[in-house]
């Protein structure tokens, strides 16, 4: 990761004994392929992450609290990763997209720590009326500018911890099964 | 666009003199500079979303309608546009990338018209609390997915009018100055 990070460019098996002076043979002993490659790099990209969700998950907060904390705390790590080095976060960003596979069972993890959250939520009487898969899905669809790398980068100083939890409070005190009259049935007329 | 949408590449003057079969002085005299050829690329891509912003904001609908008319439309314009030619939208969205300050006016107008939905909103009695301009980046955050390029096709079959239906019910019913403890003043502490 650190020639990665030197270089702005994917790192192979080749590259990587070139610059280790080894031989290719003693890279691919660790890594025999090179997709061990991709996930080991996957992983080491993912463990503060997983580490700040699990912190989240093991503690006592109230639902609100909690699922602000789940999102602000990633929010946090990927803010300061991409303030320290915007061209390495953006070629992160690119082998994501390119080897989204690899990532695949860290966003499981995700979506099903949320479904936990979830859980707790309903059972204090928010979220009313939605199924899990549902409810999940809005609201990682609500909160995505705050976890999808991409968007992180993208719109940088117009994210904060202080519109982050106006959004959870939205989520909290608004997002149900009803939609209040949103779509209607009847079409537009001209005022 | 044409010749745009089924090279799969960028369109130089150079390109459009030569695909046309005409001398590029003729190709100058409509686009004096390569900018004024970005910028009737970027007035066709934009003319459909705007007439269906303007026909929401002529309507008399009430606030929470008019806001998911505001972006359901948009959304259903760039699904379409999406699910007719994955490349070539793909294509539009890089170039909206690289040539952002040519789509400026156009988000900015979007902005306007948000701001207004968000005046009608509050004279209702919604989003209580808010300055104008915190509502707007609230808001544009949560809706993201349905009004962003590159997430309309990132998540595609992910996204639903019943879904936004519900986000923007969360905006009306949920959204206001107060985030009801989401922040909080306490550290976490484990169970």
């Amino acid at each position: 990761m650190a020639l990665l990070e030197r270089t702005g460019e994917e790192v192979t098996r080749t590259r990587l004994a070139a610059e280790l002076g080894v031989a290719r043979s003693r890279v691919e002993t660790v890594f025999p392929e090179d997709g061990d490659l991709f996930d080991a790099i996957t992983a080491e990209w993912f463990a503060p992450k997983l580490a700040v969700m699990d912190e989240v998950m093991a503690s006592d907060l109230p639902p609100r609290r909690k699922m602000y904390e789940f999102f602000a705390r990633r929010f946090r790590l990927l803010r300061q990763n991409f303030r320290d080095d915007p061209a390495t976060f953006n070629l992160y960003v690119e082998m994501g997209e390119r080897y989204f596979e690899y990532a695949r069972s860290y966003i499981d993890l995700g979506d099903h720590y949320l479904c936990e959250l979830i859980a707790e939520a309903q059972a204090e009487g928010f979220l009313e009326g939605l199924d899990v898969d549902t409810a999940m899905s809005l609201i990682n669809q609500m909160v995505l500018c705050y976890i999808q790398p991409y968007m992180v980068a993208m719109l940088n100083e117009r994210l904060s911890e202080e519109k982050l939890a106006l959004i959870v409070a939205a989520i909290f005190d608004g997002l149900n099964a009803k939609d209040g009259g949103a779509r209607g049935t009847q079409d537009i007329r001209a005022a």
